[in-house]
């Protein structure tokens, strides 16, 4: 049962995500939030690097799949033409029409940079999306951890060599750095084989977590990794980059980042004139990152028993806003003057909740900032605030909130 | 054949839009640029009326369908248990597994309001996404007016009652007038039938435009319009509201919202115990804008023979800025410092492009103002303004540029 990730009974209990059917999940607003937030990190720090945002639809028709030979791997969902509906009367879809739902869109961008790009002078040139992938997975488990259907960034570049690659690598992977610790999460950069995608050695982030699919062998001094797939290293063994030792960890891979020489330029015919006159094939790269794997990530290490400990950046909300005997005007002061100062704030001033259940709300949904208004604090012209990762809480004078946030 | 759409040709031409398919097709950086723009104008007065964003998923399954009687619809792309791939060894879904690819939420969402709604005190309520949908058009044309894959905010309330949602409907349509209006479109209030959704009537909002596959009769001095579909009223009749005379239009819908009553609530099980014990169906209504449909109605309407003319708040960018007799430091720094003022600006910085394919892209493209450097310009210490859409331009003092912006 996936409801038995940590993420999943978190996420579900605090109302941010709700399952529709086996590893596919609807985001609430709660959840929406964070996943929102996650989106503009990634974007704010690949654009920095020059990748430009599009959109690619899901449907993939056959056509773009067939010359790499991905068009019937069990990855996918296949709309055939012969049958479009389960019962009833079909209706058909045009002869030869037949689609896959994107798992990833290598195909599809590189045929339409081939509509693009001629020149080495157009190169080169990176670009990504934010979107809905599906992946016919057979086990679909750990909640947000392995979906069938799922928000990916996936982030494709495009060179004349393999050095001008290797540059684009190492920036991307230092982006990855970034957006990653902006999200509160420790990536470890790791050697890993290329899964079914390509024949090439590819490298992860993989966040230690027992929850993790993966196994790594980490060196606890330089932080160097290789994925259980491709090593020969065995816990305990000394760390071939300097006089560390390895440990074998449980990990999640939150995003991963590829070297695709020209499996797809070649099988689309996507190639351009060098300075010499010479047609040459692209070389490619590609880069993704699984947003609700992010944020089912962050869940599993920042959690205690009472609920998620939202890392500052992709908390739904910064203040957690809590009235306690009944509706007052003090509260929804408080509540309006943070909103004009665009703090960003959830109200709970529920009448039919015991304080007790709005605390273990609180906990349980994770803000960092607790604001609690009651008779007591008012008769101190004050609230109470508390840090989600801190025990203790203090009084702040209501006319001092402001500036103590 | 779509192409011959005003809005695919303009779109294509511009690299807007890449056709990958009948009535599917990519969003390119600058028609991303634009689509996203619209969502976020979008965004801002749903959530001016109290709508909350949320996500669902694209995978729809059978069980949330039946009890609509919407599963067989032809309207919908289905994903068969007993066949998920169109040849080789199938990898069959979980027994009794068949989806559907969204091409509406109402029963999804009304099955997630039901675990959390179950007193008045929870109502109104309405929650939106923006999100990819799904329709299997027999046959998809013009472009992006009718495409099988395409971007929709469905926006959904819930009610207590008849009237509540009445008051809401209103504020939806006043909420679709600014939305409209931001986005450089006259949209008009129409009566019109429910189409297959639902058996009431529902309004539309429509666009007149040759290319519209609807028509409306439409009163010249109040505006009442109603769909032919639903109207006895013929070109040249009395207005039912006032003194004024109808006309015969070709328009577009570019948003519709519909009273759904209990058509939902009561197959899904979504009820709510009101303020004296009484337990009921929820009231339900539904609003829908098509992002894409919005976009190619805003070439539709504003264009001319040399391209686009995008309406302020949706261009791609506010100004074009074009460098002429080669690159040169001055037209770079007019780039940063408009950066660095937060203008939006697309450069053109081409070496291997004469001036006239310069203006003729940036007439195509159609961003607001158009901005000229080049030598003759340059000795006046000056840059060349037009707008896009005035004929004349005029000579601005660089040190200037920005105060006039």
């Amino acid at each position: 049962m996936d409801e038995e990730a940590i993420n999943a009974k978190l996420l579900i209990r605090g109302g941010f995500i709700f399952k529709n059917s086996a590893g596919i999940y609807s985001f609430l607003p709660l959840g929406w939030r964070v996943l929102s937030k996650i989106a503009n990190i990634i974007r704010d720090e690949v654009n920095a690097i020059g990748g430009q945002e599009l959109f690619m639809p899901a449907l993939v028709e056959k056509k773009y799949m067939e010359p790499t030979e991905r068009w019937n791997l069990d990855v996918g969902f296949y709309i055939s033409s012969s049958r479009s509906k389960t019962s009833g009367s079909p209706r058909s879809l045009a002869s030869g029409e037949d689609f896959v739902l994107g798992w990833s869109h290598e195909e599809v961008l590189t045929a339409i940079a081939s509509k693009f790009i001629s020149s080495y002078k157009e190169l080169p040139f990176s670009a990504y999306q934010i979107q809905t992938k599906f992946r016919h997975e057979p086990r679909a488990k750990s909640g947000l951890l392995r979906g069938r259907e799922f928000m990916m960034k996936d982030l494709y570049s495009f060179h004349t060599d393999e050095q001008d690659l290797a540059k684009y690598y190492e920036e991307a992977a230092k982006a990855y750095y970034k957006i990653f610790e902006r999200c509160g999460l420790k990536a470890i950069y790791t050697l890993a084989a290329g899964g079914v995608f390509t024949d090439k050695f590819t490298h992860e982030f993989q966040v230690v977590a027992d929850v993790g699919e993966d196994t790594i062998y980490l060196c606890e001094k330089c932080e160097y990794a290789e994925n259980k797939e491709i090593t020969k290293l065995k816990d305990g063994d000394n760390c071939p980059k300097c006089e560390g030792i390895v440990k074998e960890k449980k990990s999640i891979e939150v995003g991963n980042i590829f070297d695709q020489g020209t499996k797809y330029s070649e099988a689309l015919g996507l190639s351009f004139v060098d300075e010499s006159g010479n047609k040459k094939p692209v070389i490619m790269g590609a880069y993704g990152i699984g947003l609700g794997r992010v944020m089912a990530t962050a869940v599993e290490v920042h959690n205690d028993e009472r609920g998620i400990i939202w890392p500052e950046n992709i908390a739904p909300f910064r203040v957690h806003l809590i009235v306690l005997d009944g509706k007052n005007k003090e509260a929804d002061k408080v509540y309006s003057e943070l909103k004009e100062k665009s703090v960003e704030v959830l109200y709970d001033d529920r009448d039919d909740k015991t304080a007790g259940e709005k605390f273990a709300d609180a906990d349980l949904i994770g803000c960092p900032i607790r604001l609690v208004v009651s008779n007591k604090t008012l008769a101190q012209d004050s609230i109470e605030l508390k840090y989600r990762n801190q025990k203790d809480f203090k009084l702040v004078k209501l006319k001092e909130l402001a500036a103590s946030l």
